[in-house]
């Protein structure tokens, strides 16, 4: 089975063309981030991905952890990459370098982050998750706090897991139970069940920090009584070193479709009534605390979706290339050709090439987006920058992992009878991709955001803006030669549908509190494939300025203009046929009685 | 886990008003096919799938099938729930009554394949491909053979098989190298490897009843050179008794994604250089013969698309009917809402309820359209009835098998994090569906096959009948009420784009062999989704008329009226959606060279 391969020059692409790396290292936090240093960070991690973490992927699936008596087997190999992995550090790369991080912008590592995800999937799931803890750590934690987790969870010496889900409370967490008392020393007593905790417990690293969400006593019901703590798998004495176990334990392990070498755990805590927390940010904050972790983690599974794309995509064309079937058009009689001369199968790889482009293009934005947001100079650029990411996130969960999982079913397909035996390995990602959907916070959950939280966000200045700023520029690119002229109808033509439908939201949203719900997910298809098709004209022009400035990478940049060019024809007259049923309204879906949706 | 429930009142619905159970009934062929004769069989049918076969549904999945020495394990509770399944006849349900069939139209078995499918896909394979090798010995064999074969194949005492598959022939059938060289007898010696043969190996029946491709000596190249050959497990006696075991095994089973309990073998002939075969439907005619087979299989597996889509279907009503999470519309401050009251959720499910409602009344449309070909006296109505199932085959098979995909994972997203869970059992639908858009004719090819074949089909005139008789409806249903005004709104909308895309297939693909190709596959997605829609509007206007006339099953009726406006609405605005990339030609699609499509 053919190893990944990173993606180096698109990546280098969409970093020095849809994102501004050049500017990113003039604002001081990122001043090492210079051209060379990135791409040395990026070619360290493509050698990582493709010799140590994608050669583990199958056999991981094939293996998967199990658990005794408390205690992950995570499959063979495993460990060693997980050393490796940390002592590259990786874990820390975008973390700040007074933590011991490699101060990288987001926008860069979330290349890395996409590496990893198309490498092993199930693998890139423990750092993604310590990523997160880290920024909430920073963000909310004590002195105290920071000193004693963070530069461990840096290395990676230590993994850090997030704990939400209940078994009645998944989407809906202000129902979750778990519950924290007070203890005499300032410290709190935890207990409760919690479900669906990735790398809950694993042996590849020496100590596991959790992050729990509980109820302290007499706090308000619903999200706003609901404080975050960090409980240590193995407590930390005062000089950094191990102390006792805590009182927690991995009860089992699910039995999934896909990721099957990481490992998700029932997590038990204080059943001997002894398992200690530590409060972070604040009783009845933890919201607010675990929302920064969960917005990095959103992009972080939006890249997950990018990721997935991208190696079922690598896995599809490589067979295309080898498998013969038939004749294509100009084959010779008697010879038979690579099913990629057949138009159907260059279709479906297409299809995939533009999309995944175009999520690639969106989530590096959203993440230079945080970038300039926490750390340009300017307070105005900051909040306009902040206000972008926020937008745009849901946009890169949702859109991406759908797509992960649509091109990924796609990859499939192109494999004919092939792709159905496991051993051929791309039903993997089909059976890997289908989690994608639904963690950190499910699909529909993100569409529910865009609609409300998003729409509303500053009046709604951040959407009007996007908008124009999307429009304006399908003006401005016309009258570039005929290529770039119909991707810039088609973009007209997808801004207009979606201004009409986001005034629709705006108009409606406020009589009928089903109406926005109703269309929420087909509007972030929408806005989501918008954005897309912008990212990509932008990609066509600068490689048109490239080309017209002399730049010999005539296939690779003619290759730019050409893909921007299939998805406005073929992807983006989607936005359109998507504004009748954004602007229907609840009362169809609503018209069937819910006992008789099912005919008896 | 909830067992399925045939639905039958939808079943009868599409029955008596989109197919005309009534008129069949008055073919003479048809004439036993009364409605309480049909009522009772698809009652039996009900407590068989429901039962019997979808108690062995996951339990099949998790125990899966294994060989050893050639022999092949089936799950626990197969070996019975066939010899029940054989017992009531079914396998023979449209069998001719000469061979001990029920004689019963396709249009009526079709509801029950829809049954075992729902109940149990990996099951219901067996019996499917028998059904074909059925309808194929009828077809072409001789008076001999259909006295040999034909009664225990209806009996199911014995079952069948397709052997088209070879390692380097898959959609390329006329590159098989199977052999087959004649013997002193009139036999032939058979001697090659098939793969992907399903129910190769068993011990659910006796006998096995091989239907083989292989070139005899001298043929010409490709297609025009394979011929059919019967080759038996055991050699059958001329007194109908089972004699030796032929040379033929099971080499291995695949590990598969999904339907696990379906053996997927390699199948070796002529190891020792004793298999005997026996030809059927004369030297090079094999694909004739196949084809027999094959379009009765294709409608089978379009079947299959809409069952795991309904019994994912009922899977998902059943959760968000019970999981609560968060507040709805409405509800009181302090409790929670099954998930069914949120306005996403229940587009979810909306969307699968209208989408299966239309695949299934194309389906079944597909299947009168074959009993009225085979059966109706006047010759012009046969010939008409012929051409539109010939029309339809591929709208049925690709339509249905991509929508088994799409639904089968909208109903684990409506799971939640319980959906990526084995046990839940939504998943096992979700893995089970995605071999459908690929055997029997990847979608590809049924996308190639009517963009070909069918709309060049006696010049055009079935494809003009079918646009014009569903433009014509859309016209008619105008004047009525709003609800059903919008539906022709919409369908009109619908069925001009497709006659734009389908004009512009006529006069594109003469001047470039690629044209038609590159828009083949969202061209087969307008025109399934455009006759779904009519035949919903049918179904509107149809309960229309019953609700005027008194009919008392108001909210069953209603509900026919709502979904069809919720398709019309939200699932018939993609086809003009598609026009542009059907119409877009192949130019981009080729203009990145095979070589550059991963760049490096």
């Amino acid at each position: 089975m053919g190893e990944y391969v990173a993606p180096l020059k698109d990546m280098r692409f969409v970093l020095n063309n849809i994102v501004d790396l050049e500017g990113l290292s003039q604002i001081d936090t990122f001043s090492h981030a210079e051209s060379d240093v990135v791409d040395a960070v990026l070619e360290e991690a493509a050698k990582l991905s493709g010799n140590v973490l994608s050669p583990l992927n199958w056999s991981g699936d094939q293996e998967k952890t199990s658990v005794k008596d408390g205690v992950v087997t995570s499959p063979a190999g495993w460990r060693d990459a997980y050393q490796q992995f940390a002592e590259g550090g990786w874990n820390g790369i975008s973390a700040p370098e007074e933590f011991g991080g490699g101060g990288m912008p987001q926008a860069v590592s979330l290349a890395t982050v996409e590496m990893w995800n198309s490498a092993n999937l199930a693998f890139a799931l423990c750092p993604l998750l310590t990523q997160g803890a880290i920024e909430s750590l920073i963000a909310h934690g004590t002195e105290e706090q920071k000193n004693k987790y963070l530069e461990k969870l840096v290395t990676g010496e230590w993994t850090a897991t997030m704990n939400l889900t209940e078994s009645h409370a998944g989407s809906d967490v202000g129902a979750l139970r778990t519950k924290a008392e007070p203890a005499e020393d300032g410290s709190w007593r935890i207990s409760g069940q919690k479900i669906f905790i990735t790398y809950g417990e694993h042996e590849l690293a020496e100590n596991i920090i959790h992050l729990v969400l509980a109820r302290t006593p007499g706090s308000p019901a619903g999200t706003k009584g609901i404080s975050l703590f960090i409980v240590p798998k193995y407590l930390v004495n005062d000089d950094g070193s191990l102390g006792e176990r805590n009182d927690l334990q991995c009860v089992s392990l699910e039995e999934k479709i896909g990721i099957h070498a990481s490992p998700t755990a029932v997590m038990s805590y204080g059943d001997n009534g002894g398992c200690i927390g530590y409060l972070i940010g604040g009783e009845n904050n933890g919201m607010a605390c675990m929302f920064t972790m969960m917005n990095n983690a959103r992009l972080g599974v939006g890249t997950q979706g990018l990721a997935i794309a991208e190696r079922a995509y690598q896995k599809a064309v490589e067979y295309a290339l080898e498998r013969r079937q038939g004749r294509a058009v100009g084959t010779p009689k008697g010879e038979s050709a690579p099913i990629v001369r057949h138009a159907d199968v260059r279709r479906m790889l297409m299809t995939m090439k533009s999309q995944i482009e175009a999520m690639r293009c969106l989530i590096y934005l959203n993440g230079e987006s945080l970038d300039k947001g926490h750390n340009h100079p300017d307070p105005a650029t900051r909040q306009s920058a902040l206000d972008l990411a926020e937008l745009l996130t849901p946009l890169s969960k949702a859109w991406s992992t759908d797509l992960g999982v649509e091109l990924s079913s796609t990859a499939v397909q192109i494999h004919g009878g092939m792709g159905f035996i496991e051993e051929t390995g791309v039903g993997q990602f089909y059976r890997d991709s289908r989690i994608l959907p639904i963690y950190e916070g499910t699909n529909g959950i993100q569409a529910l955001d865009l609609v409300g939280r998003k729409l509303a966000l500053r009046g709604g200045e951040p959407v009007r803006n996007l908008l124009s700023e999307m429009a304006h520029y399908a003006e401005e690119m016309r009258g570039n030669d005929e290529g770039l002229n119909g991707i810039a109808r088609q973009l007209d033509a997808a801004v207009t549908a979606l201004k009409d439908a986001t005034d629709w939201m705006y108009s409606n949203a406020p009589n009928d509190p089903n109406a926005a719900p109703a269309g929420a997910t087909p509007y972030l298809r929408m806005f989501a494939t918008t954005v897309g098709g912008y990212l990509l004209a932008k990609s066509a022009v600068k490689a048109r300025t490239l080309l017209d400035a002399g730049d010999s990478d005539t296939d690779f940049l003619n290759g730019k203009i050409t893909t921007a060019r299939f998805f406005a024809a073929q992807i983006l007259p989607q936005v359109a046929g998507l504004l009748g049923p954004v602007t229907e309204g609840a009362d169809l879906l609503f018209a069937i009685d819910e006992n008789n949706l099912v005919a008896s």
